[in-house]
């Protein structure tokens, strides 16, 4: 195994090795996006050379090219009903709870189908991410239809969100793989995140937010004396 | 007024230009989409053609076509916070409460953003369109995230729904002006509505139903006797 010099990689890494270790022969696997699944990825590839065989479903465009330029196998919907287990990561993720955002990266939408549809999503991250309540560094990322987006931002900013619409590096605004945008609304912290998932679902024009609720079963968290497990309480 | 063959055009065209006149000057205008829609727009055309001044914001690109054609000044939601008043038609109207079903014509999300935002929303149709419970013809549209739309269209049969996909024409899947999916899905007679919009909206995937709840506030019903005016109970 090659080191990298960033000791943060090395932690995520490590936990990406232990989560693909999860993953058994004949099982259809979903695949999250971001630095943190691009980790897994290499490890269950390391796995798919060493023998196992398992299908993958993924969660962007991007972890799909990476997988199959690695020779993992990929399917869809179509041709399976469920997911077996997804390993992804998070942006925070309450104690306890195990209750997450996550949207940071942009493909909330498509991680939170495979979610939805997998029997155990396990999360990985490194203990920053770990907060006692959702909300304290992090904005939650919602997804929204182009059409009308400022009046969905408003109805957002009556929830009680600073509401800022994401921008790419170029400074024009983030189009999803869906073709959506996304808004990046700030609650400070969140005394109930399932209510306020339910009550951002309900406004019209929202496609999804990436508040995940009782959807992590098990938390993989890398620091500096090894990786720790969280189940959910 | 040219008169056309089809008596049932020609009560369309009557209650369309009944609801034209509920537009008054300086006033933001929803445009609906379909059939329906299309009378009330060429009404509005002659309505701005005589000197009334209004500014209009299309639920789709066929009506904003339409409109744009006619002379009518299209604007968005960049510059109007909300619309005083949206006229649409709808495929099925329930009597007493007024709750709709809406999205046969394929612009459900957009239909429904435009009925959030606006004041007041009036709904014109013919006498068949009124039922007794919602669910007596017409299936529920449901607008889905193409990807993992097999996983959603499973869901939405747990909820007790015969779900097909919708197809265009030529035989492949129809396509929304969002870039989305519609799901067609017969629940039979519904006995709660609101409900059924509630559950439906929570499914991951989910983008809209077609289920427009306590939205209408004013139907005007085009029959054989003159136009009936229902107001919402």
């Amino acid at each position: 195994m090659r080191l990298v010099d960033d000791p943060a990689a090395n932690l995520k890494r490590e936990a990406g090795e232990q989560a693909a270790l999860l993953v058994e022969g004949g099982m259809v696997v979903g695949l999250g996006t971001g630095s943190t699944a691009a980790f897994v990825i290499a490890a269950l590839a390391r796995r798919h050379q060493e023998g196992l065989r398992f299908t993958a479903i993924a969660t962007s465009e991007r972890s799909a090219k990476q997988a199959r330029d690695l020779g993992i196998e990929l399917s869809d919907f179509g041709h399976h009903d469920a997911i077996d287990l997804t390993i992804d990561g998070a942006d925070e993720i309450e104690r306890g709870s195990l209750n997450l955002i996550k949207g940071l990266g942009g493909a909330l939408l498509r991680e939170k189908i495979v979610a939805a549809a997998s029997r155990k999503l396990v999360i990985i991250a490194d203990e920053r991410k770990m907060v006692r309540h959702l909300g304290e560094h992090t904005a939650v990322p919602v997804e929204v239809t182009p059409f009308g987006w400022e009046s969905t931002a408003r109805q957002l900013g009556v929830l009680g969100a600073r509401v800022s619409a994401r921008h790419d590096r170029v400074g024009t605004l983030f189009v999803t793989d869906g073709g959506n945008m996304i808004l990046d609304c700030n609650f400070g912290v969140i005394d109930d995140p399932a209510g306020l998932e339910r009550r951002i679902g309900e406004i019209v024009g929202v496609i999804e937010s990436g508040l995940f609720i009782q959807r992590a079963s098990l938390v993989l968290v890398a620091g500096a004396d090894g990786v720790a497990r969280y189940e959910r309480a």
